[in-house]
């Protein structure tokens, strides 16, 4: 029995966290104090009935589908687990059910997105709190932390959930994926398509690969940009052999930092890869 | 939004194997050299739509239904990793789905099975081989081993599921589950809800505790009865604090003993606790 399109995205969310080390996220072996392991686990089942809906070629919009997905993520206690990722999984897993998933279809998906696919994912800011950075001032009606209150000013403006990316590239990784063409989600899928050993190992080396690429905008709107920079030499150290990736992990469990939007990236790669036929 | 009784079947699979130290079990924290943690989140993933079809009121004979989720379940390398909590599970989430999961009712939904659950039960192995027992001389041609060859006396016999399950008793833990109301299930589910802390923390006092209560059938059947009571006391020990379970679990790993039906167990357990409103 083949795996289907939503199974295999709920999978990539299940490996995603029990890929260890995963230096500064919660993962196999490490817990935050409020967010642990197991609301991973309920998160990513919670989801499963969106992730269908997503795949779901005669589906509602992606951006509707979404927001059931995060409304069953967030059944559980610990609060936001997966909403990144699966705003990163949303056109791949369309893709994935339309045919192929390749970023060009991907981003067809995206930039067919409506007024409806943003209404959907402000709505989705109902259900968990999200860490995200300040709007410009211009902006303010449409701050997503308005969540359904910001509904009017994206009607009124017809803006779509494409549109909405376009305007949070400067402070959001997920956002940067959507309007570049998914670049760094199938680079991590080739990564570990390429690499030998039990997939969770193979996701490892490619996340701490991720990690030293490019600051982690979770970690910049929480801490700062120059927190996220340090983050990215640390996690370079680790990659090139100069300090141990389960050390760099313990340090940053315990000094509470956590480069979530690189975690989304490495669900979407292990998606991609796992739709391409990578075993498990 | 709620969880559906289908959600809540996966999730406690899922919580199972997070579940440590679950000594002797793949966990949380150990891995055996060709079954590891991810097999069985992709085999709780893969079982899911089989688990839809066991808490459809109007489902398919559960036997069926759990065929489908074995075969579901089976997709994956590392080969059989929920063939008995699945089991367990079949009569437990068709009870959820028509109502409360009671004794009573699970023991009602087993005792009305019928020939084609049968069917589907022996269909079942097909697609992972399970470790089981010799049957006695007289029931040869009713070894569950031969899978789909064996349908053929099953029909002839017209045995139902829960008459297999009757001749099973004498070295199967689950079976005795099946015709004893449940009632080592039931126990773990109070246990659980009974503890505090961690859903996961909860479930591996509680397996700690099964552990040390009974012999394990499985470890029976792989390495015999001797070395099931041996496993016993070592658990009674770590459960009176005079050994550390942490360290029971890496030496049982290193032996090669794994307690699975006591794994199975506890997740009848999770599910029951789960659906009862237990949080994660």
């Amino acid at each position: 029995m083949t795996p289907t399109v939503a199974e295999q995205a709920e999978l990539a969310l299940l490996l995603e966290v029990a890929t260890t080390p995963k230096p500064g996220n919660v993962d196999r072996r490490r817990d935050h104090d409020d967010l642990r392991f197991e609301h991973f686990l309920a998160g990513a089942v919670g989801a499963s009935d969106g992730l269908r809906a997503l795949a779901d070629p005669d589906g509602p919009p992606i951006g509707v589908a979404f927001e059931h997905a995060v409304e069953g993520m967030s059944d559980q206690s610990g609060g936001n687990t997966q909403f990144g990722g699966l705003l990163l999984l949303a056109p791949l897993v369309r893709a994935a059910a339309l045919g192929e998933v390749t970023p060009e279809r991907a981003t067809r998906i995206a930039e067919g997105t409506g007024v409806e696919d943003a209404v959907g994912f402000y709505r989705a800011f109902e259900y968990v709190d999200v860490a995200v950075a300040d709007p410009p001032e211009e902006m303010d009606d449409l701050d997503v932390r308005r969540g359904s209150d910001a509904v009017p000013a994206i009607r009124e403006r017809n803006l779509s959930l494409y549109a909405i990316m376009e305007r949070s590239t400067a402070t959001d990784g997920i956002a940067r994926e959507w309007t570049g063409g998914f670049e760094r989600t199938f680079a991590a899928a080739e990564a570990i398509e390429d690499r030998d050993g039990p997939i969770t190992d193979r996701a490892a080396a490619t996340f701490l690969d991720m990690l030293a690429d490019e600051p982690d905008t979770f970690v910049a709107i929480n801490h700062g940009q120059r927190t996220a920079e340090d983050l990215r030499d640390r996690a370079a150290a680790a990659r090139d052999g100069d300090r141990d990736p389960d050390a760099l992990a313990d340090d940053l469990v315990e000094e509470g930092i956590n480069p979530g939007t690189t975690a989304d990236l490495l669900a979407g790669g292990l998606f991609v890869a796992l739709v391409r036929g990578v075993d498990v």
